[in-house]
């Protein structure tokens, strides 16, 4: 019996809040791609509306929901994707949004939460920094904290994913999720799990932050010192009790992939589907990449998350 | 009174026919690109599926006619995307595809027409060469020929992008076009002056291949002895009779672009949008780049109809 925090009732409702813009999104097989491998590969294309990102899915949840409380205003920490969405539906409803970001985060992401007209506060360190000041500004206010992954609207947001993967012709014998906090992760995979069971959900982070992947190794929270990965969209240190627990429901294996196969399969998604993508984005292909045979032969689906990424770094890292 | 070689009522029935796929593409709104223009840019993107171009809405009602009938073969003349679009709807209806294209189209169009298992066939010269080796080819054969925007099928498989538009919640102030044949200004032209005539038709074609532009200002086909464009998918010389007919009923203008306006644009996708698209797809952004006035203040929507794009000949293109 699968027991998560999410709700399959809520989150078929959930499609009657969120920005038709962010629904339905395109998926589609890539033959080109699926050569390469000796599969077939579907792409759940996430970056075709206006915060190119999933996100938009959760924060269109959470600013509906304050906005029928009548609250004015929202603080959420962000490397950038979760701050562009909910600038995006703050916006659109009239909310105060203030964005709290680690300085090194990839400008174009910043500049984006500027111009949907949030404000936002740079912190150095890295995205706990962010999160500390975050919580710290919404107690002096009064106001909520949006915490990614935990807040159940983001996960729940994305579990509208899953619905629309198991409504798909095929919905694949393998679904590819880059896990960083955990929302898309328990999101799809309790969609997944509860309608379309023999698929495989398999979740991907890098090597360089695997605080999510060793905590479900080892059923219990790990956290690590640092995180070093050019993937900053799943750049956590400290996994979330209550989003592992889910995830230990939903998901069926974890894996770790190095940087130079998030930056081939950046490389290959231009190449072979003429896609220009931020590198959490590319953990499923790294994956693919990574386990030739455990993939040949099969159907894989791979969410494409974001692409939301500094052209200059990105043709530094796919330029051979 | 609209009187064109289409019918509302069997575009409205395409979308029965056509795989799923190829429907409901996205349609956003870009805020980034839009503010460099100063104005309102909405993106209708026809490149997330299996053939990367919008071709697939008419080759679908190509292949499904041509099945119904019980025919076993099928001929075509492509500069690429309309080539691998048959070949994809052909493969899945079991047809045998000829595809006759120039030797000097893009080899990443080439090889995905062969990889679609379609039969290739490359000619000197340029697409009005490939034209006519295909007819005498189907006339030998005794299949099919089909010829792109003068085959109303092709016309109303794109014009379904048109019913897409007009069922937003903005249709636009003006709906920027790629003009090659005319099967998609044709198709999505009339679906728009039919149902939603307020809005302003705008096609536009490189400088470089102006045949149909300068049939639509002359109201008389005018034909020219050479192409000399990047955008391939829209360079020919001969414009058809019968599509110019149907061009001046939807049309309200056509604009001519310069090359390095394409390339401008193609730039400015990629920055702004994160987009890789194929030459053709800047038309529109580069029609904005070239009449700032005309365009200030109001809504476009510009349809990004392909990504087929030789990447060593975009980077060329596209870095500065």
């Amino acid at each position: 019996m699968l027991k998560t925090r999410l709700d399959l009732g809520r989150i078929r409702a959930a499609r009657d809040v969120i920005a038709p813009v962010f629904l339905a999104s395109p998926l589609y097989q890539c033959d080109a791609l699926g050569s390469q491998f000796g599969c077939t590969v579907s792409i759940k294309l996430e970056t075709a509306n206006p915060v190119r990102s999933f996100k938009g899915r959760g924060t269109e949840l959470v600013a509906s929901s304050l906005a029928d409380q009548g609250a004015a205003a929202v603080v959420c920490a962000s490397a950038g994707n979760l701050g562009q969405a909910l600038a995006w539906s703050g916006r659109r409803r009239g909310l105060d949004v203030t964005v709290v970001a680690p300085r090194q985060a990839p400008a174009v992401k910043l500049d984006r939460i500027r111009s949907f007209g949030a404000h936002l506060e740079l912190v150095d360190g890295d995205f706990e920094a962010a999160r500390e000041r975050a919580a710290t500004l919404a107690r002096q206010r009064g106001v909520r904290l949006v915490e990614d992954s935990l807040d159940i609207e983001t996960c729940e947001g994305a579990a509208t994913i899953g619905l629309e993967l198991v409504s798909a012709v095929s919905t694949g014998d393998a679904v590819l999720i880059a896990l960083g906090g955990g929302a898309m992760a328990t999101g799809v995979g309790h969609v997944l799990k509860a309608l379309a069971p023999g698929v495989e959900v398999v979740c991907v982070q890098p090597l360089g932050a695997p605080a999510m992947t060793l905590s479900w190794r080892e059923r219990r929270v790990v956290t690590t010192d640092s995180t070093d990965t050019i993937a900053d969209g799943v750049a956590g240190r400290y996994p979330i009790p209550a989003v592992l627990d889910d995830l230990l429901q939903v998901a069926d294996d974890a894996l770790l992939v190095r940087e130079a196969s998030i930056v081939t399969g950046m490389r290959m998604l231009l190449e072979h589907a003429g896609l220009v993508v931020e590198p959490s984005a590319a953990l499923g292909i790294a994956a693919v990449l990574e386990n030739p045979d455990r993939f040949a032969g099969r159907h894989v689906v791979t969410i494409i998350c974001g692409s939301n990424v500094n052209l200059d770094a990105y043709h530094r890292w796919v330029t051979r």
